[in-house]
Parts: structure tokens; sequence; C-alpha cells
């Protein structure tokens, strides 16, 4: 997976577009099929990022939390209609080593809530490790660093 | 056209750029070209596509129709500075039948509008199917779902 | 390099993604080595731009002045913790020309400014110029022209 060519560029970005797809659909199911097993999922402010505090406003270790966790929000999940839309922009490849491919990109995410007008929920910068799994690609690692500070109640879904 | 293949999820989104460039450029002629004649064009609420009503806040059975809008809207268009970006992610081939490639993406519009600050217009997803005629894609149905409830009169453009 | 080719258009897509990333990450120097010596660069609204007057928000002749501009940013720049996202669609190449490829496509800017929630910055489109040199693209011309008048103090890093 040479980070530079131009088809990986494509591929990668293929990737995302599944990502934040199953995401907007509620598709968990394939969405969790999109890490593998032994990955990070983290949601995180910038300013914990960058001075490196383990605060985080959604953290699971492993696939397996996360599957837990899409339990509960579809349990717990209300039927207020509130829709998510996630953008992603300037999909660059960084890094590559034995544990995976570095990949950084701009998010943004759109919420239409009830009533009122789509507004923006938040933005900020996926850092996430990306690899090769029987030649399909798999986050081990996914970090949202959004730039706002967000209420934490309203962030309910991954982003 | 397999929508799987990396080449040709690329040249998906080559045709949803065109799309949304001759769009926000009002090059209306290039963007109905992008649909076959026996095409169906709607804007519809999230909420009455979900309970599969028929009402929708734009709605065009063939290509003679949209044209007929377009003119329409040349002739009544004030020039008050309103400009629209339109914005689009996550773009996923479905299934694939006789029919054509079933598509989805999701959309965002940003509109500037006198002298206000640029804001988040509506955001939402199509569910759209695409054939290749040829060589060339076109639309053979394309139906704009908006999240929140917005003002029709503010809907003029296509989305 | 044809405009219509579908790798053509991947790598297009790579070189913008490339363009927004570094700005986003703050990487000013990757910037700047996107653009050839003998190049110019603008932020222009909209309105300024139509009436062809040369009034601009931001406006550098050449990649010296630009690395000028960058350097008096970082000298003079507050740790106000602002953070800007961008947004790129409908890239296309329009005409090309013994002076390069013509490329248009819109951005939309993301802001996140102390406490307050993310917000849409400004909207717009790009009029570029692109060339290719030694095997990499590089702008010769980079036009951003935004949709509504904005407040010129609040723009000071590039589009």
């Amino acid at each position: 997976m040479s980070p530079g060519g131009a088809v990986e560029r494509a591929r990668l970005r293929d990737f995302y577009d599944d990502y934040v797809a199953y995401l907007d659909e509620g598709d968990f199911d394939s969405w969790l099929d999109l890490f593998v097993e032994e990955s990070e999922y983290r949601v995180v402010s910038r300013e914990n990022f960058e001075r490196g505090l383990p605060l985080a406003t959604m953290r699971c270790d492993s696939r397996r939390m996360l599957a837990d966790r899409i339990h509960t929000i579809r349990r717990t999940q209300t039927f207020a209609p509130r829709a998510l839309r996630r953008f992603v922009s300037g999909i660059r490849p960084q890094r590559e080593s034995d544990s995976g491919l570095e990949v950084r990109a701009s998010f943004l995410v759109a919420e239409s809530l009830g009533d009122e007008p789509t507004r923006v929920h938040l933005a900020g910068r996926y850092v996430d490790l990306v690899v090769s799994v029987d030649g399909a690609l798999k986050f081990r690692r996914k970090v949202a660093v959004y730039d706002a500070p967000i209420i934490p109640i309203s962030l309910i879904y991954p982003v």
C-alpha cells in the first residue's frame, strides 16, 4: 500500500466514503466491520488531544467495546428526528510503518434536529491508522479530534 | 459498470463533481444533459420520503419538465445576490439492476444571500439511479431527500 | 494532462486534498511548495471579481510575496484557539491552454473560534490555473472568490 500512488488515494477515498455513508445511513453493522478487532476508537477535543490528556468524549479500546456502545445507542435512542451528515476533505496518507498507514483528513458534521434549520454540529480532523486485511482496508485506530468545545450530551453517535 | 471497482467509483465521483459544479455555476444546459429523457427528479423532505408520501417540494417526471422548470427559474429570477455551493460526500454505489445502478450520497448546500454571512442552507441524501448511455453516466432518477423542514419559497434552485 | 480522463481528475483531487490538508494543518512550507515561483494568489469577493475590479482582500503576485505573507502571519498570530477546516467539492477541469489547465471548484471553510460552536466561515469558488512541473501539479494562479461579504480582519489565513 504505497501512500503516494493515485490509485491508492482513490481507494482511501472510497474507504472514507464508505465510513461516512454507513454512519449517515445508520448501518452500524457495516460500519463496525471497517475496524479490526484490536482497534482503538476515540472522539476527543483538540485541547485534550494536543495536551496529550487521556480524557475523551468517547473511547473504545476494541471493536467489541465499540459494538457494545452501538448496542447501547440503538437501545436508548429516542425517535427524535435527528439526522447527521458527515463530510470529509483533505484525505492525506502520512507515514507508513509496521503498524499501518497513518491517514489524516478533515471532517464536518451537519446536524438537523427537530424543526430547526440544519446547522454545523462540529468540525475537526481524523488522525487514523489504516491497515489492509485480506485486501480490504480497515481502521486499527480512529481518532476524531474536534475543534470546538461541545456539549458531550449531544455527542451520542460516532463521528 | 461494476459497483465495487475503484476506477468506477472515481468515475462516479467525477460525475457528481460535474453535477454540483454545473449547478453552482448556473450552467443549467450542461446540468440538464446529465439526465436521460425519461428521468425523474424530486426534492422531498425526509419525513415525506420515509412515509412514502407523494408530496414533493419539487417534482419533474421527465427531462422536458425539468427543462421547463429551469426556463421558469431563469425568467423569474431576481438579481438578488444569492449564491449556493453544494458539497457531496459518502458517494456509494448500492444495488445494480436492469434499471441501473442505485447510488447514495450525502449533500450539504451552503447559501450566501445579500449581506448576511454564509450559512448552511440544507443537508440530506441523494437516492439516485445512474445509467450509462454511450459511455457517459446519466441520471435516470435523482431524489434529493433533505433532513430538516425548510421554507419551500427558499427552494428555488435544484439541489 | 488531458482534462477528460478519470485518472487525471483523481490526480487533481489528490492535489486539492493536499492543498486543503496543508492549510488545515498549518504546514505552510508544504503549502507554498504547491505554487510555482511566478504565481498569482488572490482572495476576492464575488462582487469585485464579477465587476473585474482589482480590489482584493488578499493579493500576492509571486510565491515570494506569498512566503512573506505567511512569515508575517506566523510572527503576528496570537494563540487564540482558532481552527479552520476547508472542504472542496465539484473539482472540474475547464479549458486547457499554453498557460495551463483552468480548474474550478467550490470551497467551504468552517471556523472554530474560542468557546463558540463551529460555524461556516465562508464559501465560494476557486478559479485556478494548474500546471505540471517535473511531474508534480502546481498552481500558477489561485483565486478564491468568496460569495458573501466578510469582515476582512477575520481573513488572516489563506483560503
